[in-house]
């Protein structure tokens, strides 16, 4: 059986990056099968989507806690991404003013069909003008921010994440419920159900947003 | 003002280590602080935890996903452990019979204060005979395997983990509410609480076991 087309999912890292802003996300999609089951994630032959981590440069990345972590690519030899997931953590303030970042947010950005952040992600894709005159929402901590780098952003204070288009989560934990939501619009509620259960996570069947 | 005494956290990382199996103890831990707020995150000055993982070798470990970690120390050199976390995964069958692994994890957990799992990390301790005669529990799709391997085991099919000395998680975002149920012990509600709304994860509020 040919191995179906997949969505390619690419996660930004960074140092500093926070490690479950990107390991949320990373393991719903990477876990989320077409066929249910234990056995179904022993392979690849039915997962949606191919994930994988994005830095600058080809060295390795310290999140936080000082988890090291290799990115799968660099910004040069990236292939191209369709669903595009900016993680947050302390690291992104350097990366505001960074034009490397920002610019290629909003070019990879522009290019995917979806766009998301976790947390104070949502701050890069401010700075890159992806949210402008979007409703979007940040960890509680950052908020305030996030109204201040673009004005015409309406910032939402509640829910586990804002869909207009980007999708914006809450704060770090919650980059789990935006990657399920994703899954349940691109695939239906019983594969992201199902995978919910595969990852005994009780927060979907609880959704709130 | 001296830096106190921080309780050494060693998280187990091997191949096909399942990523929010090994990076949600991670994270509760590495973000715990004892005084509150955004800003205590910064520093580790009032951080109660040191946690770092630990593989066989000094080589890069490629996780599910094929997330790759570069492990913080080897069985070599790594310090002494107060908290053991073994965490599960498809990479926890072939080590079931690698006696490297089994007889570090019986070595370490004899010394550590405490000892836990995540998911099929139970299947580990088992394996080094730690959960002799006790109340565990695993990944719903390892309870039996589990019990077939040490028969003294009495295994629990509900909950999100068992505390019988040794804390045992059920499936993967499981270890999320094991290791806030270890902080909640050691330090106390409050701090717990504080952190898991650093986390924005409501899980904590919501626990059940």
């Amino acid at each position: 059986m040919p191995q179906p087309l997949r969505t390619r999912v690419g996660i930004l890292i960074f140092d500093d990056v926070d490690v479950l802003d990107f390991s949320g996300p990373f393991e719903v999609f990477s876990r989320t099968r077409l066929v249910a089951g234990v056995d179904s994630r022993r392979t690849e032959a039915s997962a949606p989507y191919e994930v994988f981590t994005v830095a600058v440069e080809a060295r390795p990345i310290v999140a936080s806690g000082r988890l090291e972590i290799t990115p799968t690519h660099t910004f040069e030899d990236c292939p191209p991404i369709d669903i595009l997931v900016v993680p947050g953590g302390f690291g992104t303030r350097p990366l505001l003013d960074d034009e490397r970042i920002t610019s290629w947010i909003a070019a990879t950005s522009k290019a995917a069909t979806r766009t998301t952040s976790v947390c104070s992600g949502a701050l890069l894709l401010a700075r890159a003008g992806v949210l402008h005159e979007k409703r979007a929402t940040t960890h509680w901590g950052a908020l305030e921010t996030l109204g201040s780098l673009d004005a015409t952003i309406e910032v939402i204070d509640e829910g586990r994440f804002v869909d207009d288009q980007v999708v914006t989560s809450a704060g770090i934990s919650a980059g789990i419920d935006m990657a399920f939501h994703i899954v349940e619009q691109q695939h239906g509620v019983e594969v992201a159900r199902e995978t919910a259960r595969y990852l005994d996570y009780r927060g979907y069947e609880r959704r709130e947003s």
